[in-house]
């Protein structure tokens, strides 16, 4: 395969289906390497059509991924994941162009690629393998339980627009891309200039694969241009930049009166706050140093989550720069990204480079000393390159404005000191005015809590480190697939990933309200009250009713349903059941102590005793295509059962969730348990593995 | 008390604890009765420091509200909406000067009191009583469990700033007021200026009930003035009104660069949708006929969730507009609100009135042919009221743009005809561009399924009526407090009520990474693997440990924790539970049946039987302050136990919710079984009731 477009050459867009670039635009970007300066690819969307790729997407991807469940997309992810992991060799090939190391390929490609595993797996884990997602629990809104409400989730019917920076390539790409393809909203992405010919080997690599359905994915190579112009609100724009270009698109008129979803990861000027327990000598001082190492030295400090403020307790502010500074001298090579014994590459680019070196400069006018590197080091590298050395600035006053306020993008990072307190970390910490992550480094619980606690409203991710997480966390700067990534103020106000939290992002979340069946209609799951296909226990034993344990997936349907006769609870069953299973609580064994309980009439029956009965009730024992009980879920019990009383269930198919990947399926069951004068005595959802097929032959 | 300012003076404000009024404002609107267009009052706010509102606020308010945990705002909540129900006829009286009748009051006086009841309920029933609000499941995020991963939801640290329209002086206030205060997070409320005495009235009466503490609400009568000048990301803006209003404060500053949470509830030209079944004569027409009809009356149609748009099949669009047409000149006498007979009031100002009658006049220019009503009827009204007709306007074509996107609200409603396919009544309201609210009324399951589903990403609320649900429909327009209320594009984008997702609104939520330890010292909640005060059957016995259940509220400790012996499973015991229970499952009882199933080894334990045998384990069964099991969650078995196994449980107290109005309060107990060989067999939560004291002589 082609892994990118040779220099001298324009880069393509994928769109409406085909590849391509054009001929003589008049636009046009010239990509150098961020090592050599050498010429990588000229970038340029002239020609391309834009309002046709928002089309497109609209109807082909929208159509195309509507043919497929939740789980069957959430498994063409992993699919995708699988080929691309298998490829990735190549991918850290044009990523050396971009001034990348090796080690930097693990966030950004290895990093992408384990995003499309977790996502592929808690899509299949955690949703319904269904196009309707039911948010929370169903509001009965009658007395006589005839008008319900729920909650739906359904993906919105436009297209997600990814408008990426230059840091990641890859991993910025796929970690939008994965949600909203499971939710079933084609993507259109958009990378940025300087790295883009990075997405468009990755974009290339995942068309090939023949893994993607029509339309689900299309890539705009270069400028923007008009694309704003031809979104509405059934569209959803994800942007990762800056602040200011957030704020460019956010003013964009089809965002303020189209009604566009826009979300942005923007600046960050994320802290790193050490507890005054963590004194040198200590492992949290160790992890804390180490630390902040990685996040001034990992793609060369180019993470929107680096950490920017070090807020160490002024007892302990020297001892830190001091043991930073070392183990920068001694860890750190700058330079060409596949040189062997290069620990640290370049910049992006020679515009990345000046931004840096200037940002640096205004934070050292600010009153930062620079305790090592700075801008004027940087003339030791070799100039057609990006580089930049690691620049530690120290500040006498926590309360410059600059070091809450400039963000230099590059390995450097300001060192302010505190008074130890809880209160004084919480208010310097909230000075960046809102940030993607915080590190809280203390082994003192209270310290931890109230500081955690105290920045949290002002961030989106707060990372504790102490000696127990030292070896195992996954870092200060790594955002995961399982937890939500953004924050609130200058970090964009945006969330994205956080399992099937950022799947919802790309739906609209509705109120439905109607009658029972109208609910079950429009859900696919079965809504108490509901009309149900009933059979009892005589009306299987004379033949003219089939036990729904007796049916497979492929014949089972939501509001089948088994009702029981009455079972008598006697008090010598009760005890007995008490000194078997050893359960001599009170309330079932002491009488007068049973009587004096709140909550009980006199000796009442176990619940374990009840559900385990309920169970004997309906239950079909013979071998059939229920597999296993699995699990039981939201079991309340609501009237106590007393001797001599009596209680009946009913268990109905409520949802019904073949797997994709296997010969069964999860089925979740409406129990409902009676007593004799009809009051409800407990609820709660039976979970059952069942087989997809049974032989006819066994079905009664 | 007074219930509002008498006419000629200038409507209070309350600021910084003190009511407040300008001397002589240069800035002041008149503001008349709607019925008789007299004085009512003037309103003005100018000199009122509307910075030091937002200082105090984020200082006092948020002091005195963070004092409380959720729970005790909850109930303050109830307590308030108990005071006003008590005093709901002084707040009538006040409203009959907007031009609301009675029936209008109990919507939105009524109906704002309920929305404070729901809430209050909610609160304390659905959420813990903590001020740290635990999102989803714990991740563990490395191998060993050291390091793991939630998220939490903590008030934001600022002002929640409500902007209201006219229409719902009370409900639109309380509504945004009950989850804001629950959250824990201050109140401004600035009404709109022509209906803001009733707002001042009940916020008078609010004030007076003293039930509030320090700074949790003010008002702002008259101009917001500078008012967003001051925000910041910390604080939260809640608008209420026209798209062009809310597009103006959405590009402010301070929402576009200072990170302002915005939401708006806008424009909607709202749907009501007809099945083709639901012809003449059906229960179905009838209850379409009569929502219509109450959507257009109510308030004069001056809801945002008023019906602008019927989409009816065209064989039945005549017998529609033929009953609509007698049923509004039968039932509907417009007049002084209060006056004997009078059935719908005048629109709330002349202003409305004038714009009410342009954009019909636009409607019908459009091609609305007038059926009933019209703005040349509005001559036949004394004047000095803001009176409007009850007026059907019928398009014979359906695709008219005005129909989808000019709003007349008031007692307006345009008519158009349709296939009866549900892909066309689909494209059909989906040209509203986004809108708050659709009734789709049909008694076929299919066509409603099909319908609902294809409109509901272009919806906030989905309202189904058949005639199941036509006696007990809460209604197409009244947003339910369990439900959310907004919609996307036009709509505006905005979500509000829907239960504690109001509350969540005011929160931040943050992804929180550490040690099993850290995330428990954070959140108050004990993590699997954090430490724990463990108490052997043996300890027990020898008077060297309390088991937790001997442990009231005042003295249980999160992470007290009871570990049992291993008990032994044998087969005689499965065998005689299966006959006991009934339960006789053939993976209890077949050893060749069991062996063939997929999951297990040979005969198991009934998963009933062990968590019956755990409880027996755990168990304390004296009279001692643990009340009740009244319930168990999440219940998983993960490893089969067969016989000459062996298990033993280990019981944690993970979370502990003390309730503000009883002398117990709920205690979640973690559970994990294990079998002799340290797998875990099942995982649960128990849920009990325990009291808040018990006499220490009983301890043990």
């Amino acid at each position: 395969m082609t892994i990118n477009a040779p220099a001298q050459t324009v880069l393509s867009s994928y769109a409406q289906g085909k590849w391509q670039a054009p001929d003589a635009p008049e636009n046009i970007a010239q990509v150098l390497d961020a090592n050599t300066g050498e010429l990588v690819t000229q970038v340029s969307s002239d020609g391309i059509d834009i309002a046709g790729m928002v089309d497109y997407a609209r109807t082909v991807g929208q159509g195309s991924l509507g043919e497929l469940t939740t789980h069957e997309r959430a498994l063409k992810i992993k699919e995708l994941a699988q080929y691309l992991n298998e490829r990735k060799e190549d991918l850290y090939k044009v990523s050396f162009r971009t001034g990348a190391t090796q080690r930097d390929h693990y966030i950004d490609t290895d990093g992408g690629i384990s995003t499309l595993f977790v996502f592929s797996s808690k899509g299949r884990r955690e949703m319904p393998n269904s196009n309707v997602i039911i948010d929370g629990k169903t509001e009965v809104l009658s007395r006589d339980g005839s008008f319900l409400g729920t909650h739906i989730y359904q993906r919105i019917p436009g297209v997600a627009v990814q408008i990426n920076a230059f840091n990641f390539p890859i991993w910025g790409f796929l970690e939008k891309f994965a949600p909203s393809f499971i939710a079933g909203v084609p993507t259109i992405v958009k990378p940025a200039t300087s790295t883009g010919y990075v997405t468009e080997a990755v974009v290339r690599m995942m068309l090939e694969s023949s893994i993607l359905p029509e339309g689900s994915l299309q890539l705009l190579s270069g400028s923007a241009r008009d694309l704003l112009d031809h979104l509405d609100y059934r569209d959803h724009v994800a942007f990762t930049g800056s602040l200011s270009t957030a704020n460019t698109l956010r003013s964009h008129d089809s965002v303020l009166n189209g009604g566009v979803r826009f979300t942005a990861e923007a600046d960050s000027l994320n802290a790193a706050i050490l507890g005054p327990d963590a004194t040198e000598g200590t492992e949290e001082f160790d992890a804390f140093v180490k630390a902040v190492f990685v996040e001034m030295t990992a793609k060369a400090g180019q993470k929107c989550t680096a950490i920017r403020r070090v807020i160490v307790p002024e007892a302990i502010k020297e001892p830190f720069i001091t043991a930073l500074a070392n183990r920068l001298t001694e860890k750190i090579t700058v330079g060409i990204s596949d040189a062997e014994g290069t620990t640290m590459g370049p910049l992006a680019s020679k515009d990345q480079q000046h931004d840096v070196a200037k940002a640096t400069q205004q934070l050292i006018d600010a009153g930062g000393k620079v305790r090592l590197g700075g801008p004027d080091q940087v003339d030791q590298y070799d100039e057609t390159g990006a580089f930049f050395p690691p620049t530690i600035l120290e500040f006498d006053d926590a309360n410059t404005h600059a070091v809450h306020n400039v963000e230099a993008f590059g390995p450097v990072t300001s060192v302010i000191g505190y008074d130890g307190t809880p209160a004084e970390a919480v208010r310097l910490a909230a000075l960046g005015g809102g940030s993607l992550v915080a590190t809280v480094t203390s082994n003192d619980e209270a310290y931890v809590a109230e500081t955690t606690l105290g920045i949290s409203a002002h961030h989106g991710r707060l990372h504790v480190l102490n000696r127990d997480t030292a070896k195992t966390s996954t870092g200060h700067g790594s955002p995961v697939a399982h937890l939500v990534h953004g924050g609130p103020g200058r970090a964009g106000g945006g969330e994205e990933l956080g399992g099937v939290r950022a799947v919802q992002h790309y739906m609209q979340r509705s109120a439905v309200q109607g009658s029972p069946d109208m609910l079950t209609a429009i859900t696919g799951v079965w809504h108490q009250g509901a009309k149900a296909n009933t059979v009892t226990r005589q009306m299987v034993d004379e033949g003219t009713g089939v036990h729904p344990f007796r049916k497979p997936l492929d014949t089972l349907r939501i509001g089948d349903q088994f009702a029981s006769e009455l079972r008598h609870v006697s008090l010598q069953e009760i005890l007995d059941f008490a000194e078997e299973t050893g359960d001599k609580f009170y309330a079932h064994t002491d009488e007068e102590a049973a009587m004096a309980n709140p909550f009980f009439p006199r000796r009442v029956a176990h619940g374990y005793l009840l559900v385990s009965w309920a169970a004997g009730l309906f239950v079909d024992a013979a071998p059939g295509p229920v597999l296993a009980n699995y699990g039981l879920e939201n079991l309340t019990f609501i009237t106590p059962v007393t001797y001599d009383d009596s209680i009946r269930v009913t268990l109905t198919a409520k949802q019904i969730t073949p797997r994709v990947t296997d010969e069964y399926g999860e089925v979740r069951w409406d129990a409902v348990l009676h007593n004799q004068n009809d009051e409800i005595v407990a609820t709660y959802d039976v979970l059952t593995l069942v087989t997809k097929t049974w032989p006819e032959q066994y079905a009664k």
